[in-house]
């Protein structure tokens, strides 16, 4: 197994790829890895078409093997039937190409033992040359930060946005459903992967690399089953705390346990011995596919609480009760505030009020001059380390909104602000919204209990971080 | 307590409103409730603004009170300051107004116990004269199926679509969060009601009163505190299985429970005590806004399953393992087909798919065709009794998905089908989903998770209903 990251640079920054089994059949995915590498307009890599019976597609001049290549070749994405693979992976090595992206299915995930087999041969092939492969059974990677697109769903650049979050899947599928689920949920990608089978690069690698990517701050994991535990566990560990990891780990039923062994020919083990190692090695662990972009997005955008006590603010009572449930559930505190800001808050908020925290403002949910005050106090407020804000507006009160940002100007101290508005104004509002998060000043969740799960994720990593080396 | 129903009827569809405090000041929630109420086009109500002061409000002519409006007044909107409340519904009762909403805060949610006297001093106005009272501290009620939005939020028709769930919330806040995001889940209200402080109808008198409703054929109740559990596990017990009843109880955590005490006047109480009642009264309980929406969807469109066994075709392994494990954790059974279907398969789809139960199509997850067959043989086999379905599109498979609607034709047994599909086709997509959903062919979740646990709400509701006397 490679542990350095020589080759790996090649799988995300290739300079010339080869496409062997391009296509200009639609339907094929030969087509679509062809049309996903030449629609970026500026793109920093040349992309060479690979098909012994072809002389040109999409344009591009084709060539029957990469061995009649006369430039290097840095990254290979091979799409043949498996049986063909072995043959290629050869010429690959006898080129020098530099890395591979194996696509092609029909290897250790199936139940024929042949599919094992050839796994391993390519395996060998590739380990040997010290050529990193992603892959078999992979639909790609994405290097969203430079624009490389070399998966087989061309769609990827119009549904995924850049950002911080490197998203390492283990299936394809699921890295499908993340990227159209972060559409609306502003979140956006540094890397995204499909590692599949895992023939010679596994999380553990990955995390590797991906550590050391500057285009990349958090690192999001969809695990199936892990043939290295250990190893994954150990680089994990090394790291502790200098990005944060989250992991969503299926096949925690029997079924699917089983399903993981016939889908990527591993078994994923009993998830509570995971759980336990993986908080141990300072994984954040998560419990669904909202969750995991959910705490990907509050890690990638917000600074990190100090301490666990939350302050709530809230225009009505129910939202506050909602995401206090969760805050105790998951190990913040809803403490009193010191009793110099409570002095205040009981100056400007009137005692028909819930002045004490949580606050809610019941009839002065209308008054901008009173939240504005409310919440600097409570930024200032030495007893809180973090701030959940709970908003609804409508015609009556939507101006509003826009001019609460004033009073996150006096965020001195760096506190969390996590809230969950909700206003009729589309476009306009969803613009602001988004251009809060990305200034760090507050995140904007659809629902409360969605706001307190992510700010209690940032205080579990907070306690990760104290410890790193 | 009032049990009948014969002022309820009022509060919903009444001929003639009185806006007692209508104002022209936009910033005043009397403006508001006017707007709400004349923004109707056709509206089969006669709304009436009651203010001593002003002479016309939106080209209506006011009267300064209740007792000089010459027709009779169905349903009273009470919006002035709390001491005022006490006058007015005074007024009220000499006009024999038959029902009445009170907006107005101040009552028993405050500190001072002044506004707990002042809510007994109403209640037993009401109830002496028999009108019904929805409030105080409350945003109102929206008949989404006759167009009266008595709320001050009069944006709500154009956030929230008429359907056959009825949102009954404790709180007003809470509403609005629940309107916001059912605008882009497909759901549909037949109405929303904020309950407030509950002065003389509890969850169990509007229970009653949404039973009878035609237009209403699920009910989601989102519960901070009960005043009188016993009366309202009675009226569940009692319509247990007539429709389906989902209830969020928030006010868990010890910081919670104080704040619904103090916002609505009561205890929230002990959750796992009130779990296992709610459970034996044959109610569905959820753990997030969220899952009440999912669930309450779930129940209003879809068939119920006959049976746990489920059956999971995805196009990839990852969604389908992150089903199972919910599926698993949930009751429901992933178990093997019958030998008649198995073989079947065997013969649709190739050995490199995994046919079993979950069958991943693996390479053949583009092959239309195949899928169709294979739905069409699994909607057939005698152990499932319901499908669960999971596709990632891309521009290599998105028209697939138009012809997939056919594989449905033939569920002659009405097994219910939950999907989670992801497209990037926006519109014509959207509206096809949308056509499926409403035609009950299938329903659409945005995970493959929401998809499992959506079902298992729908099997654990044919428990309920099997029960039914």
């Amino acid at each position: 197994m490679r542990t350095n990251n020589d080759g790996m640079e090649y799988l995300f920054n290739p300079k010339s790829i080869a496409v062997i089994g391009a296509s200009e059949n639609p339907e094929k995915l030969g087509y679509q890895v062809m049309k996903s590498l030449t629609m970026e307009e500026q793109p920093s890599w040349n992309t060479i078409p690979i098909n012994p019976g072809k002389k040109e597609i999409m344009g591009i001049k084709v060539l029957p093997s990469v061995l009649e290549v006369k430039e290097e070749i840095d990254l290979a994405i091979v799409l043949l039937p498996a049986y063909l693979v072995p043959g290629k992976v050869k010429e690959c090595v006898a080129k020098k190409v530099k890395a591979i992206i194996l696509i092609t299915t029909g290897f250790k995930e199936i139940e024929d033992p042949q599919g094992n087999d050839l796994q391993k041969e390519v395996a060998e092939l590739a380990n040997k040359a010290k050529i990193p492969i992603i892959g078999p059974n992979s639909f790609g990677l994405f290097n969203v930060s430079s624009g490389m697109n070399a998966t087989f769903n061309s769609d990827f650049p119009t549904i995924v946005r850049k950002g911080k979050i490197a998203l390492l899947s283990q299936s394809g599928g699921m890295a499908g459903i993340f990227g159209y689920l972060s559409k609306n949920m502003n979140i956006g990608f540094s890397k995204i992967i499909s590692l599949g089978n895992r023939c010679n690069v596994d999380f553990a690698e990955m995390l590797g690399y991906l550590m050391e990517d500057l285009d990349t701050e958090v690192i999001a994991m969809y695990i199936e089953g892990i043939d290295n535990p250990r190893q994954l566990l150990k680089v994990a560990a090394q790291f502790r705390g200098r990005k944060p990891i989250i992991v969503y780990k299926v096949g925690r039923s029997r079924v699917s346990d089983s399903a993981s062994q016939s889908h990527t020919g591993s078994l994923s083990g009993r998830y509570e011995i995971y759980q336990g190692a993986f908080r141990q090695a300072g994984l954040l662990t998560v419990d669904s596919s909202i969750e995991l972009l959910d705490v990907a997005k509050a890690l990638g955008l917000s600074l990190l609480p100090k301490g666990p006590n939350v302050a709530v603010l809230s225009g009505q009572a129910g939202p506050a009760m909602a995401a206090c449930d969760v805050c105790e559930a998951r190990g913040l505190k809803i403490s009193p505030f010191n009793s110099e800001s409570q002095t205040k808050l009981n100056n400007i908020l009137p005692p028909i009020s819930i002045r004490t925290n949580p606050v809610d403002l019941g009839p002065s949910w209308n008054n901008i001059s009173m939240i504005k005050k409310s919440i600097q106090v409570i930024l200032k407020d030495k007893i809180t380390s973090s701030l959940l804000l709970f908003f609804v507006f409508s015609s009556v009160n939507e101006d509003n909104f826009f001019s609460l940002s004033e009073a996150f100007e006096r965020n001195l101290e760096g506190k969390p602000i996590i809230a969950s508005f909700h206003a009729p104004l589309g476009g306009k509002w969803e613009n602001e919204i988004r251009s809060l998060e990305e200034s760090n000043i507050l995140l904007n969740y659809p629902t409360p209990e969605r706001a307190a799960m992510a700010l209690a994720a940032l205080w579990e990593y907070k306690k990760i971080w104290d410890l790193r080396e």
